[in-house]
Protein backbone atom coordinates (compact mmCIF):
# COMPACT_ATOMS: atom_id res chain seq x y z
CA UNK A 1 0.00 0.00 0.00
CA UNK A 2 2.51 2.14 1.12
CA UNK A 3 4.80 1.50 -2.35
CA UNK A 4 1.62 2.76 -4.54
CA UNK A 5 1.20 5.95 -2.55
CA UNK A 6 5.01 6.70 -3.20
CA UNK A 7 4.70 5.90 -7.17
CA UNK A 8 1.43 7.79 -7.85
CA UNK A 9 3.26 10.79 -6.43
CA UNK A 10 6.62 9.97 -8.30
CA UNK A 11 3.98 9.91 -11.72
CA UNK A 12 2.69 12.88 -10.58
CA UNK A 13 5.72 15.08 -10.23
CA UNK A 14 6.84 13.50 -13.55
CA UNK A 15 3.92 14.93 -15.09
CA UNK A 16 4.01 17.92 -13.35
CA UNK A 17 6.89 18.70 -14.72
CA UNK A 18 6.25 18.01 -18.08
CA UNK A 19 3.21 20.11 -17.89
CA UNK A 20 5.49 23.39 -16.67
CA UNK A 21 7.96 22.86 -19.23
CA UNK A 22 4.27 23.20 -21.79
CA UNK A 23 3.56 26.08 -20.36
CA UNK A 24 5.85 28.16 -20.68
CA UNK A 25 6.04 26.79 -24.30
CA UNK A 26 2.48 27.95 -24.41
CA UNK A 27 2.94 31.15 -22.50
CA UNK A 28 5.91 32.39 -25.23
CA UNK A 29 3.86 31.17 -28.02
CA UNK A 30 1.07 33.60 -26.54
CA UNK A 31 -1.55 31.31 -27.45
CA UNK A 32 -4.66 29.91 -25.52
CA UNK A 33 -4.77 26.54 -24.26
CA UNK A 34 -7.87 24.89 -23.80
CA UNK A 35 -8.28 21.45 -22.26
CA UNK A 36 -11.39 19.60 -22.65
CA UNK A 37 -12.82 17.30 -20.54
CA UNK A 38 -16.60 15.42 -20.21
CA UNK A 39 -17.71 11.67 -19.62
CA UNK A 40 -17.53 9.38 -23.21
CA UNK A 41 -20.16 10.65 -25.13
CA UNK A 42 -21.04 14.17 -23.70
CA UNK A 43 -20.22 16.58 -27.03
CA UNK A 44 -16.43 17.69 -26.76
CA UNK A 45 -15.99 16.36 -30.40
CA UNK A 46 -19.43 17.92 -31.20
CA UNK A 47 -18.38 21.30 -29.44
CA UNK A 48 -15.12 21.11 -31.46
CA UNK A 49 -16.73 21.03 -34.97
CA UNK A 50 -18.92 23.57 -34.11
CA UNK A 51 -16.19 25.74 -32.75
CA UNK A 52 -14.00 25.54 -36.15
CA UNK A 53 -16.95 26.21 -38.21
CA UNK A 54 -17.98 29.38 -36.05
CA UNK A 55 -14.57 30.41 -35.11
CA UNK A 56 -12.59 29.64 -38.12
CA UNK A 57 -12.64 32.96 -40.54
CA UNK A 58 -11.81 34.42 -36.91
CA UNK A 59 -9.00 32.53 -35.18
CA UNK A 60 -6.31 30.31 -35.55
CA UNK A 61 -7.18 27.02 -34.11
CA UNK A 62 -6.00 23.34 -34.18
CA UNK A 63 -6.62 20.40 -31.73
CA UNK A 64 -5.17 17.43 -30.31
CA UNK A 65 -7.58 14.50 -29.28
CA UNK A 66 -7.13 11.71 -26.90
CA UNK A 67 -8.58 8.35 -27.40
CA UNK A 68 -8.19 4.57 -26.38
CA UNK A 69 -8.59 3.84 -30.52
CA UNK A 70 -9.28 4.90 -33.69
CA UNK A 71 -8.79 8.33 -35.43
CA UNK A 72 -12.77 9.35 -35.41
CA UNK A 73 -12.77 11.88 -33.48
CA UNK A 74 -9.99 13.90 -35.12
CA UNK A 75 -11.96 12.83 -38.70
CA UNK A 76 -14.36 14.94 -37.79
CA UNK A 77 -12.80 17.59 -36.04
CA UNK A 78 -10.55 18.07 -38.96
CA UNK A 79 -13.65 17.34 -41.53
CA UNK A 80 -15.07 20.73 -39.78
CA UNK A 81 -12.29 22.77 -40.70
CA UNK A 82 -9.80 22.18 -37.80
CA UNK A 83 -6.18 20.55 -37.92
CA UNK A 84 -6.34 18.10 -35.19
CA UNK A 85 -3.63 15.32 -33.97
CA UNK A 86 -5.20 11.75 -32.86
CA UNK A 87 -3.42 10.39 -29.83
CA UNK A 88 -4.26 6.90 -29.09
CA UNK A 89 -4.00 5.61 -25.56
CA UNK A 90 -5.09 1.79 -25.62
CA UNK A 91 -5.50 1.31 -22.06
CA UNK A 92 -4.73 4.84 -21.05
CA UNK A 93 -7.50 6.57 -19.20
CA UNK A 94 -6.31 10.50 -19.40
CA UNK A 95 -3.66 12.36 -21.73
CA UNK A 96 -0.21 13.17 -20.02
CA UNK A 97 2.22 15.88 -20.90
CA UNK A 98 4.36 13.95 -22.68
CA UNK A 99 1.58 12.68 -25.31
CA UNK A 100 0.71 16.33 -25.60
CA UNK A 101 4.10 17.42 -25.93
CA UNK A 102 4.50 14.89 -28.37
CA UNK A 103 1.73 15.46 -30.90
CA UNK A 104 1.88 19.60 -30.52
CA UNK A 105 5.50 19.17 -31.94
CA UNK A 106 3.45 19.38 -36.08
CA UNK A 107 2.23 22.79 -34.63
CA UNK A 108 4.11 25.86 -34.87
CA UNK A 109 2.34 27.47 -31.65
CA UNK A 110 3.21 30.92 -32.51
CA UNK A 111 0.69 30.43 -35.82
CA UNK A 112 -2.23 29.78 -33.26
CA UNK A 113 -4.80 31.47 -31.29
CA UNK A 114 -5.91 28.60 -29.57
CA UNK A 115 -5.21 24.97 -29.18
CA UNK A 116 -7.46 22.55 -27.79
CA UNK A 117 -6.49 19.16 -26.13
CA UNK A 118 -9.76 16.85 -26.02
CA UNK A 119 -8.88 14.65 -23.45
CA UNK A 120 -9.96 11.08 -22.91
CA UNK A 121 -13.71 10.75 -22.07
CA UNK A 122 -13.68 9.68 -18.53
CA UNK A 123 -15.00 12.35 -15.76
CA UNK A 124 -12.93 10.97 -13.33
CA UNK A 125 -8.52 10.65 -14.47
CA UNK A 126 -7.98 13.37 -16.59
CA UNK A 127 -8.61 15.72 -13.71
CA UNK A 128 -5.74 14.99 -11.59
CA UNK A 129 -3.52 15.30 -14.76
CA UNK A 130 -2.33 18.91 -15.62
CA UNK A 131 -1.02 19.50 -19.27
CA UNK A 132 0.07 23.04 -18.85
CA UNK A 133 -3.29 24.88 -19.83
CA UNK A 134 -4.37 27.81 -19.31
CA UNK A 135 -8.30 27.07 -19.22
CA UNK A 136 -10.24 23.81 -17.85
CA UNK A 137 -13.55 23.40 -19.16
CA UNK A 138 -16.07 20.55 -18.07
CA UNK A 139 -18.39 19.24 -20.65
CA UNK A 140 -21.59 17.45 -19.29
CA UNK A 141 -24.67 16.70 -21.07
CA UNK A 142 -28.12 16.82 -20.06
CA UNK A 143 -28.66 12.68 -20.73
CA UNK A 144 -26.22 11.92 -18.15
CA UNK A 145 -28.58 13.47 -14.88
CA UNK A 146 -28.72 16.61 -13.28
CA UNK A 147 -26.57 15.39 -10.26
CA UNK A 148 -22.92 15.08 -12.23
CA UNK A 149 -21.47 17.75 -10.38
CA UNK A 150 -21.33 16.36 -7.06
CA UNK A 151 -20.82 12.53 -8.28
CA UNK A 152 -17.65 14.26 -9.79
CA UNK A 153 -16.52 16.59 -7.83
CA UNK A 154 -13.01 16.14 -8.40
CA UNK A 155 -12.95 17.18 -12.41
CA UNK A 156 -15.97 19.85 -12.23
CA UNK A 157 -14.17 21.54 -9.08
CA UNK A 158 -11.31 21.75 -11.46
CA UNK A 159 -12.88 23.70 -13.86
CA UNK A 160 -12.75 27.12 -14.95
CA UNK A 161 -15.78 26.62 -17.14
CA UNK A 162 -18.54 24.34 -17.51
CA UNK A 163 -20.76 23.48 -20.52
CA UNK A 164 -23.93 21.80 -20.41
CA UNK A 165 -24.59 20.58 -23.53
CA UNK A 166 -27.47 18.50 -25.50
CA UNK A 167 -30.21 21.47 -23.97
CA UNK A 168 -32.53 20.19 -27.11
CA UNK A 169 -32.94 17.12 -24.94
CA UNK A 170 -34.17 18.93 -21.60
CA UNK A 171 -37.93 18.03 -21.74
CA UNK A 172 -36.97 14.32 -23.49
CA UNK A 173 -34.47 13.01 -20.26
CA UNK A 174 -36.62 15.13 -17.93
CA UNK A 175 -33.42 17.04 -16.83
CA UNK A 176 -33.79 19.51 -14.30
CA UNK A 177 -31.52 22.80 -15.49
CA UNK A 178 -32.21 24.26 -11.90
CA UNK A 179 -30.69 21.72 -10.20
CA UNK A 180 -27.89 21.11 -12.17
CA UNK A 181 -26.82 24.58 -11.52
CA UNK A 182 -27.55 24.30 -7.88
CA UNK A 183 -25.28 21.44 -7.10
CA UNK A 184 -22.46 23.10 -9.53
CA UNK A 185 -23.34 25.84 -6.65
CA UNK A 186 -23.34 23.74 -4.24
CA UNK A 187 -19.71 22.72 -4.88
CA UNK A 188 -18.43 26.56 -4.46
CA UNK A 189 -17.98 27.01 -7.63
CA UNK A 190 -18.25 30.22 -9.50
CA UNK A 191 -17.63 30.05 -12.80
CA UNK A 192 -19.24 30.71 -16.01
CA UNK A 193 -22.19 27.65 -17.01
CA UNK A 194 -22.84 27.62 -20.56
CA UNK A 195 -26.04 25.73 -21.55
CA UNK A 196 -26.60 24.88 -24.86
CA UNK A 197 -26.77 22.16 -28.20
CA UNK A 198 -24.10 21.53 -30.42
CA UNK A 199 -27.28 20.09 -32.66
CA UNK A 200 -29.40 23.23 -32.39
CA UNK A 201 -26.74 25.98 -32.16
CA UNK A 202 -28.26 26.67 -29.12
CA UNK A 203 -26.27 29.03 -27.00
CA UNK A 204 -22.88 28.52 -28.99
CA UNK A 205 -22.50 32.35 -29.05
CA UNK A 206 -21.86 32.45 -25.27
CA UNK A 207 -19.46 29.43 -25.74
CA UNK A 208 -17.36 31.41 -28.70
CA UNK A 209 -17.60 34.73 -26.41
CA UNK A 210 -15.98 33.06 -23.35
CA UNK A 211 -13.30 31.80 -25.91
CA UNK A 212 -12.43 35.16 -27.34
CA UNK A 213 -12.49 36.65 -24.07
CA UNK A 214 -9.60 34.14 -22.72
CA UNK A 215 -8.02 33.93 -25.93
CA UNK A 216 -7.56 38.19 -25.21
CA UNK A 217 -6.73 37.40 -21.59
CA UNK A 218 -3.80 35.37 -22.30
CA UNK A 219 -2.33 37.39 -25.39
CA UNK A 220 -2.36 40.72 -23.03
CA UNK A 221 -0.88 39.00 -20.64
CA UNK A 222 2.00 37.59 -22.77
CA UNK A 223 2.56 40.92 -24.45
CA UNK A 224 5.49 42.53 -23.48
CA UNK A 225 4.45 45.31 -20.96
CA UNK A 226 5.40 49.11 -22.53
CA UNK A 227 8.76 50.75 -20.82
CA UNK B 1 9.14 4.54 -16.82
CA UNK B 2 10.48 1.15 -15.88
CA UNK B 3 8.99 1.36 -12.40
CA UNK B 4 5.58 2.59 -13.32
CA UNK B 5 5.35 -0.92 -15.27
CA UNK B 6 6.87 -2.78 -12.54
CA UNK B 7 4.20 -1.46 -10.33
CA UNK B 8 1.49 -1.51 -12.62
CA UNK B 9 1.51 -4.82 -12.55
CA UNK B 10 2.07 -5.17 -8.33
CA UNK B 11 -0.87 -3.68 -8.22
CA UNK B 12 -2.73 -5.72 -10.91
CA UNK B 13 -1.27 -8.83 -9.04
CA UNK B 14 -2.93 -7.71 -5.17
CA UNK B 15 -6.31 -7.07 -7.02
CA UNK B 16 -6.34 -9.98 -8.83
CA UNK B 17 -5.25 -11.86 -5.53
CA UNK B 18 -8.11 -9.97 -3.99
CA UNK B 19 -10.51 -10.76 -6.78
CA UNK B 20 -9.79 -14.67 -6.46
CA UNK B 21 -10.43 -15.02 -2.70
CA UNK B 22 -13.90 -13.21 -3.50
CA UNK B 23 -14.40 -15.59 -6.31
CA UNK B 24 -14.23 -18.21 -4.16
CA UNK B 25 -16.50 -17.03 -1.42
CA UNK B 26 -19.24 -16.43 -4.20
CA UNK B 27 -18.67 -19.70 -5.70
CA UNK B 28 -19.41 -21.37 -2.57
CA UNK B 29 -22.62 -19.37 -1.29
CA UNK B 30 -23.44 -20.35 -5.09
CA UNK B 31 -25.15 -16.57 -5.85
CA UNK B 32 -24.44 -14.72 -8.93
CA UNK B 33 -22.46 -11.74 -8.83
CA UNK B 34 -22.87 -9.30 -11.98
CA UNK B 35 -20.19 -6.29 -12.43
CA UNK B 36 -22.06 -3.60 -14.22
CA UNK B 37 -19.70 -0.91 -15.62
CA UNK B 38 -20.95 2.35 -18.07
CA UNK B 39 -19.73 5.63 -18.69
CA UNK B 40 -21.15 8.16 -15.91
CA UNK B 41 -25.00 8.51 -16.20
CA UNK B 42 -25.58 5.38 -18.99
CA UNK B 43 -28.10 4.26 -16.35
CA UNK B 44 -26.65 1.39 -14.51
CA UNK B 45 -29.10 2.91 -11.09
CA UNK B 46 -31.93 3.23 -13.13
CA UNK B 47 -31.43 -0.37 -14.46
CA UNK B 48 -31.10 -1.81 -10.89
CA UNK B 49 -34.49 0.35 -9.86
CA UNK B 50 -36.06 -1.36 -12.34
CA UNK B 51 -34.47 -4.79 -11.52
CA UNK B 52 -35.40 -4.78 -8.29
CA UNK B 53 -38.88 -3.36 -8.73
CA UNK B 54 -39.68 -6.58 -11.75
CA UNK B 55 -37.34 -9.01 -9.71
CA UNK B 56 -37.80 -8.78 -5.59
CA UNK B 57 -40.52 -11.40 -5.57
CA UNK B 58 -38.68 -14.45 -7.21
CA UNK B 59 -34.97 -13.83 -6.00
CA UNK B 60 -33.11 -12.30 -3.51
CA UNK B 61 -30.89 -9.33 -4.27
CA UNK B 62 -28.36 -6.92 -3.41
CA UNK B 63 -25.91 -4.24 -4.61
CA UNK B 64 -22.99 -3.06 -3.70
CA UNK B 65 -22.37 0.80 -5.78
CA UNK B 66 -19.33 2.73 -6.41
CA UNK B 67 -19.03 6.44 -6.41
CA UNK B 68 -15.99 8.98 -5.79
CA UNK B 69 -18.99 10.96 -3.78
CA UNK B 70 -22.29 11.23 -2.32
CA UNK B 71 -24.63 8.33 -1.46
CA UNK B 72 -27.35 9.37 -4.17
CA UNK B 73 -27.46 6.13 -5.90
CA UNK B 74 -27.16 4.11 -2.95
CA UNK B 75 -30.43 5.87 -1.57
CA UNK B 76 -31.95 5.29 -5.01
CA UNK B 77 -31.64 1.35 -5.51
CA UNK B 78 -32.95 1.09 -1.23
CA UNK B 79 -36.14 3.28 -2.50
CA UNK B 80 -35.99 0.91 -4.97
CA UNK B 81 -36.16 -2.14 -2.96
CA UNK B 82 -33.16 -3.53 -2.65
CA UNK B 83 -30.18 -3.51 -0.29
CA UNK B 84 -26.85 -1.18 -1.21
CA UNK B 85 -23.92 -0.42 -0.05
CA UNK B 86 -22.49 3.04 -1.10
CA UNK B 87 -18.49 2.94 -1.39
CA UNK B 88 -16.91 6.36 -2.13
CA UNK B 89 -13.86 6.24 -3.64
CA UNK B 90 -12.78 9.76 -3.54
CA UNK B 91 -10.74 10.13 -6.96
CA UNK B 92 -10.30 6.39 -7.32
CA UNK B 93 -11.44 5.60 -11.15
CA UNK B 94 -12.78 1.88 -10.43
CA UNK B 95 -13.42 -0.09 -7.50
CA UNK B 96 -10.95 -2.37 -6.06
CA UNK B 97 -11.38 -5.90 -4.95
CA UNK B 98 -10.39 -4.88 -1.33
CA UNK B 99 -13.43 -2.15 -1.12
CA UNK B 100 -15.66 -5.05 -2.58
CA UNK B 101 -14.78 -6.94 0.41
CA UNK B 102 -15.40 -4.43 2.81
CA UNK B 103 -18.83 -3.70 1.75
CA UNK B 104 -20.45 -7.07 1.28
CA UNK B 105 -19.66 -7.57 4.83
CA UNK B 106 -22.61 -6.36 5.77
CA UNK B 107 -24.51 -9.38 3.44
CA UNK B 108 -24.89 -12.61 4.35
CA UNK B 109 -23.98 -13.79 0.22
CA UNK B 110 -25.54 -17.46 1.18
CA UNK B 111 -28.90 -15.67 1.82
CA UNK B 112 -28.70 -13.93 -1.76
CA UNK B 113 -29.82 -14.98 -5.20
CA UNK B 114 -27.85 -12.18 -6.86
CA UNK B 115 -25.41 -9.12 -5.96
CA UNK B 116 -24.98 -6.30 -8.43
CA UNK B 117 -21.65 -4.74 -8.31
CA UNK B 118 -22.31 -1.03 -9.83
CA UNK B 119 -18.86 0.60 -10.27
CA UNK B 120 -17.32 4.05 -10.54
CA UNK B 121 -18.85 5.51 -14.31
CA UNK B 122 -16.31 5.24 -16.47
CA UNK B 123 -15.66 3.53 -19.06
CA UNK B 124 -12.14 3.08 -19.09
CA UNK B 125 -10.55 2.28 -15.90
CA UNK B 126 -12.90 -0.53 -14.13
CA UNK B 127 -12.25 -2.87 -17.15
CA UNK B 128 -9.15 -3.85 -15.98
CA UNK B 129 -10.16 -4.63 -12.53
CA UNK B 130 -11.53 -8.22 -11.51
CA UNK B 131 -13.42 -8.01 -8.55
CA UNK B 132 -14.37 -11.84 -8.52
CA UNK B 133 -17.67 -11.28 -9.93
CA UNK B 134 -19.07 -14.14 -12.64
CA UNK B 135 -20.31 -12.38 -15.27
CA UNK B 136 -19.58 -8.58 -16.42
CA UNK B 137 -22.27 -6.28 -18.24
CA UNK B 138 -21.59 -2.91 -20.36
CA UNK B 139 -24.53 -0.61 -19.80
CA UNK B 140 -24.02 1.96 -22.46
CA UNK B 141 -27.01 4.43 -23.85
CA UNK B 142 -27.76 6.13 -26.86
CA UNK B 143 -27.03 9.83 -26.12
CA UNK B 144 -23.70 8.86 -26.24
CA UNK B 145 -23.44 7.86 -29.37
CA UNK B 146 -23.16 4.70 -31.69
CA UNK B 147 -19.39 4.41 -31.93
CA UNK B 148 -18.42 3.72 -28.21
CA UNK B 149 -18.08 0.35 -28.55
CA UNK B 150 -14.57 1.04 -30.98
CA UNK B 151 -13.33 3.91 -28.69
CA UNK B 152 -13.76 1.93 -25.73
CA UNK B 153 -12.56 -1.35 -26.76
CA UNK B 154 -11.07 -2.77 -23.50
CA UNK B 155 -14.74 -2.62 -21.62
CA UNK B 156 -16.82 -3.48 -24.35
CA UNK B 157 -14.48 -6.56 -25.00
CA UNK B 158 -14.56 -7.54 -21.76
CA UNK B 159 -18.17 -7.90 -21.54
CA UNK B 160 -20.63 -10.92 -21.11
CA UNK B 161 -23.33 -8.72 -21.66
CA UNK B 162 -24.23 -5.07 -23.55
CA UNK B 163 -27.23 -3.80 -22.61
CA UNK B 164 -28.20 -0.63 -24.43
CA UNK B 165 -30.36 1.97 -22.66
CA UNK B 166 -32.48 4.39 -23.60
CA UNK B 167 -33.62 3.46 -26.83
CA UNK B 168 -36.53 6.14 -25.52
CA UNK B 169 -34.20 8.68 -27.23
CA UNK B 170 -33.50 6.95 -30.78
CA UNK B 171 -34.90 9.45 -32.71
CA UNK B 172 -33.99 12.45 -30.26
CA UNK B 173 -30.28 11.61 -30.69
CA UNK B 174 -30.38 10.48 -34.01
CA UNK B 175 -28.13 7.19 -32.92
CA UNK B 176 -28.05 3.98 -34.98
CA UNK B 177 -28.45 0.85 -33.45
CA UNK B 178 -27.76 -0.76 -37.02
CA UNK B 179 -24.12 0.93 -36.48
CA UNK B 180 -23.97 0.59 -32.91
CA UNK B 181 -24.49 -3.38 -33.00
CA UNK B 182 -22.05 -3.35 -36.42
CA UNK B 183 -19.25 -1.87 -34.34
CA UNK B 184 -20.31 -4.25 -31.64
CA UNK B 185 -19.64 -6.77 -33.97
CA UNK B 186 -16.58 -5.61 -35.38
CA UNK B 187 -14.79 -6.03 -32.04
CA UNK B 188 -15.56 -9.63 -32.40
CA UNK B 189 -17.71 -9.84 -29.41
CA UNK B 190 -20.42 -12.72 -29.33
CA UNK B 191 -22.33 -11.67 -26.54
CA UNK B 192 -26.17 -10.71 -26.08
CA UNK B 193 -26.65 -7.24 -26.86
CA UNK B 194 -30.01 -6.31 -25.01
CA UNK B 195 -32.01 -2.94 -25.94
CA UNK B 196 -33.97 -1.51 -23.48
CA UNK B 197 -35.07 1.77 -21.98
CA UNK B 198 -35.42 2.05 -17.80
CA UNK B 199 -37.79 4.65 -18.74
CA UNK B 200 -40.22 2.98 -20.72
CA UNK B 201 -40.00 -0.29 -19.70
CA UNK B 202 -39.00 -1.20 -23.60
CA UNK B 203 -37.03 -4.49 -23.64
CA UNK B 204 -36.42 -5.09 -19.83
CA UNK B 205 -37.98 -8.31 -20.17
CA UNK B 206 -35.16 -10.23 -22.23
CA UNK B 207 -32.66 -8.21 -19.02
CA UNK B 208 -34.43 -10.24 -16.50
CA UNK B 209 -34.41 -13.32 -18.61
CA UNK B 210 -30.79 -12.96 -19.17
CA UNK B 211 -30.09 -12.47 -15.35
CA UNK B 212 -32.56 -15.23 -14.32
CA UNK B 213 -30.37 -17.69 -16.99
CA UNK B 214 -26.98 -16.53 -15.92
CA UNK B 215 -28.26 -17.27 -12.06
CA UNK B 216 -29.27 -20.79 -12.92
CA UNK B 217 -25.91 -21.25 -14.40
CA UNK B 218 -24.09 -20.05 -11.56
CA UNK B 219 -26.39 -22.11 -9.01
CA UNK B 220 -26.40 -25.46 -10.81
CA UNK B 221 -22.45 -25.03 -11.04
CA UNK B 222 -22.34 -24.67 -7.75
CA UNK B 223 -24.64 -27.38 -6.67
CA UNK B 224 -22.25 -30.61 -5.69
CA UNK B 225 -22.75 -33.21 -8.52
CA UNK B 226 -24.63 -36.53 -7.75
CA UNK B 227 -22.84 -39.48 -6.84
Amino acid sequence: MAERIRLEKKIVTENDRLAAALAERFDEAGLLVVNLMSSPGAGKTSLLEQTARRLADDLRMAAVGGDLATDRDARRIIDAGMPCRQINTGRGCHLNGRQVAEAIEVYDLADLDILFIENVGNLVCPASFDLGEHRRVVVSSTPEGDDKPVKYPVAFRSADCVVLNKMDLVEATGFSPASFSGFVRDLGLDVPLLELSCKTGQGLGAWLDWLRTQREAVRCRAAPSPE
